[in-house]
């Protein structure tokens, strides 16, 4: 069956399973002050954050291309709106913006009005160098990298660090050729 | 205002903010690898999610009871019950029910139908040791703890071992007096 084209982010948001943000918040939390605990370096937390959402992120690939019904975007800039506007809405819930494009597109920030992995969240000062939502810029890194994109990922701005708004940089650093067309399984 | 009365756990959950169950499967099965990386020892992993559960139910307890209206239980017995119908249901989505009662009624157990941790999950050879859901068990037993009961919760059956579904004991050890009454804010 060819796909029905695309759905809305909040389509699919609501039509998934989820479970309490609160309870995912909290999770992550704790994930992150055992990382702290067991790793005691922040650059060491930093990196391991981005590991893994990495992993996540090759995996949740599949769901995401699924559930939306996009099979593949023209360009990058096709590509950050979709992730702004589809992906983060789908799996955060969240509203997000796509701006500050380089001449050349191939670098641009997308901006969170909200971020439900720093609810209740404060950094102590003993953790001014973390990158506490690291794992969604993992996220963004892998999941691009299963469709031939290779990435840097990174956070321009932090509200965590007292800034107005989160801003993620991702910057296209390389598109990888595809080695065979992909079929159908049907 | 005095509480409206108790909500069902279906309701609460429609209502409350929510993210996409796979992204939290996969950020859960994440930390868990991570765990087992940094920590090496299954054992030692089976403690730190039971503490990271217990540090997440402490502070989830709150939500529970702001958003349940559910004020205070007569007994064990109906704590064991609103565990089983309101709370799995508001924070995990999933149905569970009470079973295997005790003749004193302070050691019963909760079958879960369905369990979103587990999506996707199967246990390598070396990690048979491993209680993957351990989080869910500290979760139970700190939010009890901030209602004054302390409670042992141990995994009796798990479907990554093979069984045919999961049954988490709970037995009430303790009962602390509550040394103050409560009082509204207001």
């Amino acid at each position: 069956m060819p796909p029905a084209g695309p759905r809305s982010g909040d389509a699919i948001f609501a039509s998934v399973e989820r479970v309490n943000a609160e309870l995912f918040t909290l999770t992550y939390g704790a994930t992150v002050r055992q990382l702290l605990t067991d790793l005691e370096e922040v650059e060491e937390v930093n990196k391991q954050l981005d590991q893994m959402g990495y992993n996540i992120g090759i995996r949740l690939i599949d769901e995401f291309l699924a559930k939306s019904n996009i099979s593949r975007c023209v360009d990058f800039k096709e590509t950050a709106d979709v992730i702004a506007k589809v992906g983060l809405k789908m799996f955060l819930g969240v509203n997000a913006t796509v701006t500050n494009w380089d001449a050349e597109g191939t670098c641009c920030s997308i901006i969170l009005e909200d971020n439900p992995l720093v609810d209740f969240v404060e950094l102590p000062d003993t953790c001014q160098g973390l990158h506490y939502c690291n794992i969604l810029s993992g996220v963004i890194r892998g999941a691009l990298e299963m469709v031939s994109m290779k990435t840097e990922v990174t956070w321009l701005r932090d509200m965590l660090r007292g800034d107005d708004m989160f801003e993620l940089q991702v910057k296209l650093l390389k598109q990888i050729p595809e080695e065979y067309p992909y079929k159908d399984d049907e």
